[in-house]
């Protein structure tokens, strides 16, 4: 078949919409007709060609929502008509990791996924031409239809819209999850949230759903802070706007009368920034405070800090698409949406066309957006 | 009174044996008479210099056990002929450290235990012609008497051996709690440590008592291998002996034909090496494995690794005392040892009096004791 989609031709390139050939799904595979997605920082980072792995030509997009089209041999759990979200970070409840009950990164598909292939070792979209173009992160959702894998896709309910939907396939439940997954976090809990981007907010209500008693959002933007409040930020820090260092000034607003130690019980780096990392590790508890980096760093770019910190029992973790196990997960994360325990509404600032994708990406590049969203 | 005493006059020096004041316990303190001490790195580490928070003279020491001779006002939980441990982090089981039941690092006298005094802020210590002796780790076990803060002492059972349980006050309960308290390592895991010294020693124990399946030592001294092997290590690894690195070993030789991810369960630095620890993180398991890093790191070292590590849900943490609660917890190893759980005589590999104590630090440093113990 034939359908429209956003190419990323070269890297640095503005995507072109153009028609491509979709072939239809192999044994395993499912066609998905994507009614939505959203763009991400992980797309611009492989557009620009900042991502050393990035492949092209290929069809970027990654947090997505859809229809099942058509299911290939073998496939069970899906059927057409069942609205689904895509998984880049696939559950196929079979590898070692699945099994092992400790982590969401599935390992099954891994090699072939990061080739920019599906398991079979072929892709499924071409140019007109017969040029093959590269799958994204198992996912491709910058066209109007794509095929996955069925252990790729996270049945959810058919009532919910896919235009707010789709951001859980990505900054949702990576906010969300870093908190309850990764975490952990215990009702009346101290936190700090560094960078109040998209991501930045979804740990602040993934916080704010987990009980914590003192949620400091930290951003050099002052414009952050108002939205950042509306899902339950607490306290803002802008570090230009303190005396001495973030990392000192953290600690001493989260002394008490009986805890003159000071820090938070958990903090999130949603900047991908290095030393912002560092800080975000050093402004914990000594002792029982745990870090979480969840942004993704420039490629080569290290975190450092004295061992000291770690021996002094801070904990330094990451967490990758929230720790969530996602066909298990994210249709639950749809219910808390669908019943109101959490909030997608106001962060979907943009809904745009296939055609105008590229302007989405110059919203999120100028700071305007919190989420852009295409609708097909 | 007076009593004998090894003394740290000044950095880089050999200790002094001689005579000291030692003023009675105030109110809250115990004088204990010291039967035995092990020597340790970290006596070393201040002696040497390297230590930039070193005071001098100052009475070292950190690894004792001996007897209550007196009690001060208001001590409860101790008399007179009770056996004890110092502990250089106690257990005050009032402030908001111990009550968090998070960790055992107790805050109630961090201050004034870092600047070499007893909490009400002085010596009892001193030279004879009257210059104050600063205390050492709040224990000073480098002297035939010493005081302490109730706090800082764990009650132990009467027919334990005062030259070996010594021991247990800093490298036996380091070693061991870093396995079960601050990894919690479970049955049937993998586990690889990196310096197979006194420390090592105990964590490999640990580990066997743990019920680890799989445990690597990694040493650049062969000789370090059979002693290890007797602890309980199943594999070892001499990383000058190997292709490639150290990390690619580990991983390749933990594969199985159903995990072919590799890496261990948990690592555990000790050797204090800020390179060994970045091997020790990276050489476990994708998605769930933990570092531990145990070694003290020079002065101004720092550790790096990609964040990408900790995004792929690894976890970097540290240990002190190994976790443990002193009062609480050293008790309960004491009879690990009495009961044939644990082993600690053949790491006791010498015993010496108090006028050979700088031939313990040289067969320290010449790597041909695991612990030297001073009895006196």
């Amino acid at each position: 078949m034939k359908t429209r989609a956003a190419v990323a031709l070269e890297a640095g390139k503005p995507l072109e919409i153009m028609e491509v050939n979709l072939e239809g799904p192999k044994a395993g595979e499912v066609l998905v007709e994507i009614k939505a997605t959203g763009i991400c920082h992980t797309d611009e980072f492989t557009r620009s060609g900042a991502d050393p792995e990035g492949l092209f030509p290929a069809i970027l997009g990654h947090e997505g929502a859809g229809v099942v089209v058509e299911v290939g041999e073998g496939v069970t759990s899906l059927k057409p008509g069942d609205h689904v979200i895509p998984l880049y970070t696939p559950e196929c409840r079979e590898c070692a990791s699945c099994l092992s009950g400790k982590t969401n990164l599935c390992t099954r598909i891994r090699a072939t996924q990061g080739q920019g292939v599906m398991p079979d070792g072929t892709t499924r979209f071409s140019m007109l031409d017969g040029t093959p173009i590269h799958h994204y992160m198992g996912c491709s959702t910058f066209a109007n239809h794509t095929v996955l894998p069925e252990i790729s896709l996270a049945k959810v309910r058919e009532d919910a819209p896919f235009d707010k939907i789709c951001y859980i396939g990505c900054g949702v439940t990576t906010g969300i999850g870093a908190v309850i997954n990764t975490a952990g976090v215990e009702i009346g809990s101290t936190a700090a949230v560094f960078g109040l981007g998209g991501i930045g907010l979804n740990v602040i209500q993934g916080l704010r759903m987990a009980g914590a008693d003192k949620i400091i959002g930290v951003d050099i933007n002052p414009e952050k802070k108002a939205m950042a409040e509306r899902f339950g930020m607490t306290h803002f820090v802008n570090p230009k706007e303190i005396e001495g260092s973030v990392v000192a000034h953290i600690v001493e607003m989260t002394k008490t009368e009986f805890d003159q130690t000071g820090g938070v019980d958990y903090s999130f780096d949603a900047t991908g920034n290095v030393q912002v990392m560092r800080d975000a590790l050093e402004c914990t508890h000594r002792g029982w405070g745990q870090s979480i980096i969840i942004g993704v760093a420039p490629a080569g770019a290290e975190i450092s800090t004295r061992p000291f910190q770690l021996v002094t029992g801070r904990v330094w973790k990451g967490t990758a698409f929230g720790g969530a196990k996602g066909r298990t997960d994210v249709p639950k994360i749809v219910d808390w949406y669908m019943d109101g325990k959490i909030e997608i509404d106001p962060m979907i600032t943009h809904t745009l066309s296939l055609d105008e994708i590229n302007h989405g990406f110059d919203l999120m590049h100028e700071g305007k957006s919190i989420r852009a969203v295409v609708t097909f």
